[in-house]
């Protein structure tokens, strides 16, 4: 869904500009580009689907699963805010309403004046003990379990260099 | 940064009621999901700083793009919403603001009941031709060229039935 093929910039009744110059992707990388956009966004569709029983959403998934892993099941907010790609405001209203819902607590740290942390509570780590199990059952269901060893391979090859490209970019290499 | 390895597992201090029963991901299996996660996020992320300029989100690109394919440049708000995998809440904000813009108009189909629809303007058509080419040297920059050819065919093939499974589960199949 999100760009031309050189097919469908011939036909186009009016041309861009500076079409001559631009790289369009050919017919077959532009099958590729859409089946991972729509792979991307499906799986991210039906595995936030498959976490509202649990009354969680995707994201607030992501932050137990983040916070779970540090030290002391706590970080600093800015830095929660770069590990799981969003905005500071944006994370803000999300750790509020995961506060609200006994997750998580924002607490300043004594002695550190660089901002509030967010922690783990113990209710927000039951959660993710409880919900975990079903979460990979999807994972699998849906992606993994549709792949052959050999295939999660040479995929994992393919992806982890333009990871860290991109991570390079977001400046937190 | 979403499900655990048998490792962690293994290791967890208080472990999840199923866990004996669970298909916790191998190593590698956890490290390919969790290299698909980081470039789908963050690729959007960079695609998206990189339309900023053109005062477009990532969003906004893809209405324009799906509008300008479909027939007469248009589409009924609800079947926009399934092509973007949007609720329809959050696509209406979104067409607001694009109408705001000049981008689209949102009108009733006179003898069709079924809602209206959202029609792609001549300056929502000129702005897509605009911002094209630079889309696509995004992607390529930052995704397609850093694949050789045998690892597109070879995701492609990979990726291709797990859309379509997915597509089936979204009930659009």
């Amino acid at each position: 869904m999100d760009t031309h093929t050189t097919d469908e910039a011939a036909v186009s009744s009016s041309p861009p500009v500076a079409e001559e110059e631009t790289p369009w992707l050919t017919a077959k990388e532009q099958q590729f580009w859409r089946a991972h956009l729509e792979v991307s966004k499906l799986l991210d569709y039906q595995l936030g689907r498959e976490l509202q029983p649990h009354c969680l959403a995707s994201n607030d998934y992501e932050i137990l699963v983040v916070l779970s892993e540090a030290p002391d099941r706590r970080m600093r907010m800015t830095d929660l805010a770069t590990a799981t790609l969003q905005s500071k405001s944006r994370l803000s209203h999300q750790i509020t309403r995961m506060e609200t819902a006994g997750l998580v607590l924002r607490q300043e740290c004594p002695g550190d004046r660089r901002g509030l942390f967010a922690h783990l509570t113990e209710h927000g780590w039951q959660t993710m003990q409880k919900v975990a199990p079903d979460h990979v059952r999807s994972v699998r269901e849906h992606f993994v379990d549709r792949l052959t060893p050999a295939q999660i391979d040479a995929m994992y090859a393919a992806l982890a260099p333009i990871a860290e490209h991109l991570r390079t970019l977001r400046g937190r290499a």
